[in-house]
């Protein structure tokens, strides 16, 4: 957890001091938000997320602010430095009721906060999080408000005494079973030498940087159990802050680093690197 | 939908101007509410829906003010008069990522709200919704501010051209498809003389008026399919701001008054007016 080092809050296209205490993203969570990866005052993948912000506001018929405006209080905010840039859009101010207003103004806030601490060299270490993600099609896929699920998966750490240091990230399953991701990445598996990802069609975040790992390995959309996650040969998570991050162990089971599989992923972090200079630290 | 009269917001016992804008129930709806009917300055039901609060606070582990606190501060609000109470309570501010805060420091505000317009005395008007609600065993029953499935549901009218005048709720089902409850009411059944409600431990919300109803009916909890509603002898939803609401009609299918179920929930009515005396002017 990382507070804000600066934040900037607008109604519509108009900068406000204070967020409104009637806003419906407090209400009921109508809103979406972006985590962006800055890297000197820029957004290097600034339209990938600015199109599933859109891709939610289309599907949540929710009323967006000018993108240039955004940028640009963003890049305001940047003051030229890199770190995390996060965007929240809710519906605006409402009265009591679930009906959306028509039309609606959306309240906006960009904040820059510090970069997480870098992943350990020999990889992350994981855990099954007994919380499971619900299936709802129609919010699947996109990075909405409503993140209770993944609120109750992280209090996991402090109920049953695991030291975050340790064990940094967890994976979820869906209520049938199935893998979906991590509480704040997506999950890629290597078996049999393909490169396999869960669908995001029932639950889960279509992330940006899975999408470009997709790409980049080729890699097909798949149904995971939790056995095809533990007998894997290679396993990574990824999201557009940390970007590649590969895993050493998931509860008691071990990935050795220098496997062809796992070099794959060290691979996958020196073309990301490549691609988005912000991510080159990560690579030292 | 109506804006608010009055509104205090707080962060613990403190009042505060403006709300926090890193809260967490902004960022990922991490908080919980309720929505309180109110009668000359006071609150009847107050110790039933602060006890579903602190089931909720129980469950999400979020830290709530001191409930004297928030009574007075809501009996100042509404200055000797009736109407709505809403309470919100979000685990207050935090940084990035979905770890609660510990300690957290709740953040709560308390609105004033004008009466919805009184139902139509020959009973609602329904229709089905197509948004289905996740099963979640996690949340449901709560009172959370995850609401986008509700959003989305009262969306269908504007999408579907849907007078909110002429039909003014609707019901919806699980994915499974079961009948759970309205978007913002819980339903009642009547079948072969025997009152049923859907069960609140995979989806809904477990109501302060369904709690009563089911004591006052001696109702049993029920799975209910869609035709289970339609060809039962009589209807109502039933919440804690507008207390019974009769049905008269569901898409095609329609209640005549006068039938001895239907004569049923006028009755509760009746009980409801002499035990709560606010909804005594609903009985007019």
């Amino acid at each position: 957890m990382s507070g804000a080092i600066a934040r900037r809050c607008f109604i519509g296209d108009a900068p406000v001091d204070a967020w409104p205490a009637d806003d419906r993203g407090l209400a009921y969570g109508d809103g979406l938000f972006e985590t962006m990866r800055a890297h000197r005052g820029d957004l290097p993948w600034w339209r990938a997320h600015w199109a599933r912000l859109a891709r939610g506001a289309e599907r949540l018929r929710l009323p967006l602010p000018d993108p240039h405006c955004v940028r640009q209080a963003a890049q305001d905010l940047l003051g030229g430095e890199g770190g995390v840039l996060k965007l929240l859009v809710s519906r605006g101010r409402g009265g009591r009721g679930y009906a959306p207003p028509v039309p609606a103004v959306p309240a906006w806030q960009v904040s820059v906060h510090a970069l997480p601490p870098p992943a350990p060299p020999a990889g992350l270490v994981l855990r099954w999080c007994r919380t499971r993600l619900a299936a709802q099609p129609l919010l699947a896929g996109l990075k909405h408000c409503n993140r209770l699920e993944q609120v109750l998966a992280r209090a996991e750490w402090d109920e049953d005494g695991i030291d975050p240091i340790l064990v940094q990230e967890g994976l979820m399953q869906g209520i049938d079973g199935e893998v979906v991701c991590a509480t704040a990445a997506n999950l890629f598996v290597c078996r049999d030498g393909q490169w396999l990802t869960p669908g995001v069609e029932r639950n889960g975040v279509a992330g940006t940087c899975r999408a470009w790992a997709i790409r980049a390995l080729d890699a097909r959309v798949a149904r995971l159990q939790v056995a095809d996650v533990e007998t894997a040969e290679s396993v990574f998570l990824c999201n557009a802050v940390r970007g590649i991050l590969p895993v050493a162990r998931l509860e008691a089971r071990s990935w050795a680093p220098g496997t062809p599989s796992q070099r794959r992923v060290v691979d996958l972090r020196a073309r990301l690197a490549a691609e988005h200079p912000a991510f080159e630290m990560e690579m030292s």
